[in-house]
């Protein structure tokens, strides 16, 4: 490494790309901190969709290095009482509003402290009550970037929101989950993964309800391992079990969103 | 601040993300300002509509700090004899095409000087007539970025051209003013602030005409301090006032576009 | 230059935006290049469409400067026998699927060398087989920034895949070209260029024959000299010929799509 750099800065929210809110977050960021480095995560999460920005903040979080700063923004809740909140794991710091969207990924990475974030003045001079991404969150991460410790801030909290998403049941012989989300591939991306795939090798047959389809699917190892259009269950780069379509969109073909159920029993359960 | 840092160059145009417009840009500055921090604003203005990239900009820039360089280009004028244009302000630079654009945005910094781009042949070899984005404004910011002074690229000028924003008019007890955007939330946006609002209170009811629709709706504090799909009015995070709904699309509900009147008559008027 | 700056990494997918997966490409670089200066070219290639992928990785890159590395991701055959690749050409490096995606791009300034990137346990420690763009292509520019020579990471190759463009045949007075490209304005990119479009000058009038729509078009120099949603021919910024609509959209007259034939007659063929 040839100079010093700050911690990276990324984001994610629902702001979309066609207005100037993500740039004022930019901006304000690069006015606190000159030497920021700011990566985008996603701006395309669906509106109000903490869920979502919670699925995609986890995935992108582990390819970070450590003591990146990672600012998610979907919040329905702004200016209203829910607690803008700044957590601290042992890889990295997560900063938005308390309604679940950083505990999934923080969670995975060993929460260390959380701080409500109630030090505004400090932060800047005016805080909109609509638009906290700018006027809360961004100098944030920025202050934090010029090495302003997390625990100048404000408080520290015990309490915080958990996101949604369901655990797999067992029943007899079959496990139910449900599809985290679908992918701009049309990939159908299930919470099938860690222990529950120990078990399944890649060639097992498995058998698959999803929606009102039933089908037999083998575990292929890559996508072009099956036939174009034809369907197949993979472990995804995130270490999930997905239903995919090669050069195709599964999804369409199962009419699958997230949260549907799915049902998977294969031979060895 | 551990580096010297350059000033900040955004990019606000029509040119979208997926072809190779943008990055072509990028290029050219990074070939002439190896350590340019380059700022996306936002590509997906609407093609040709000035006035939404006008708006855009203004929004956005005072968020940047000062020295700060405006690429703007909205530009169905290219290669004929609308100017290419240089504004310096009490705080920042914009270039782009003289029809508008940057003006909004300038007039509200304080404009100090207007200078028409003709030396071009030191700014690039070679410039077509179709894309003066990378040929003319990318290498001008990247020279301005460089130490360059804005008087090098040719000569002072007095006039240039007005965006297109409409004044807000009195009618008896009724303010008539115009929707300037509709976000991709579905937040209208409005151009009654500043003066008009000095005189409205969070919690006072106003009476709205837009379209077809006759409402009252009470000013609120932020999105979420009403019900889940309630219309409000809120002063958003521009200080313009907002007719949104909360977690909904209110755009939707009163099919309102850019530029369609808008009337609102309040107590105190 | 006030600081050492690292060469540019570029980043050319069909990943799209909303997901996570250009993010994590990012956080894997910056994980090994800290100061590594990332640019995106375009993540909106239609999925697994490597002819539209080596486009606009072809338009990009002669606006970037020498030693750039360019990353292209259209992998439909990620996982399978298709090689990953590094090309050295004499102005830059381009990094990807061994299936077209980088050759019009990497022919244009004069292949030196290339390489099958067969060290991967150099580059990272687990590489899945469904994404090489986070896991060997990625980490791969990343080490080259670096400073890592290109014939470290595998043996040298030499039969690599081409993509398949048309060449333009002559037919009587008339040419037989195709439709390169529709770009986000509606513009129809042609594949007559270089050595075909010599022999036109702008004003000269052209008999352009494209899907049931036959029509004589004069050359203009700029959009802008044609009246407004007037139909027009000009020689684009990338040096092709381009059927144009002044402040309108082509493609959608004329039905039009990349691969489409087009033929082309002018009084001096």
């Amino acid at each position: 490494m040839s100079i010093m750099v700050r911690p990276i800065i990324t984001l994610t929210t629902d702001f979309g790309l066609r207005d100037s809110y993500v740039a004022e977050m930019k901006g304000v960021i690069l006015g606190i901190c000159p030497d920021a480095r700011i990566v985008d995560v996603s701006h395309e999460i669906e509106k109000f969709n903490i869920r979502m920005g919670a699925f995609i903040l986890a995935c992108a979080a582990p390819s970070f290095p450590k003591g990146t700063i990672h600012v998610a923004v979907v919040d329905p809740g702004v200016g209203t009482k829910r607690k803008p909140i700044l957590i601290q794991t042992k890889q990295a710091y997560f900063i938005g509003p308390d309604n679940g969207i950083l505990t999934l990924a923080a969670e995975k990475q060993g929460i260390e402290h959380v701080y409500e974030i109630t030090k505004t003045k400090l932060i800047r001079t005016e805080v909109s009550s609509t638009f906290h991404g700018r006027d809360i969150f961004a100098p944030t991460a920025a202050h934090l970037t010029n090495g302003i410790a997390p625990s100048m801030y404000g408080p520290e909290i015990r309490d915080f929101v958990e996101p949604s998403f369901t655990s797999i049941i067992r029943n007899k012989d079959r496990l139910i989950g449900e599809v985290l989300y679908v992918d701009c591939f049309g990939n159908i991306i299930t919470n099938f993964g860690g222990k529950e795939l120990k078990k399944i090798d890649a060639s097992d047959e498995i058998a698959v309800k999803l929606g009102k389809v039933k089908l037999k699917l083998r575990i292929t190892r890559a996508y072009g391992d099956a036939k174009e259009r034809q369907i197949l269950a993979i472990i995804g780069s995130h270490g999930f079990l997905e239903i995919s379509v090669n050069q195709g969109d599964a999804s369409e073909y199962f009419k699958a969103r997230a949260t549907d159920t799915i049902m998977v029993s294969h031979p060895r359960n």
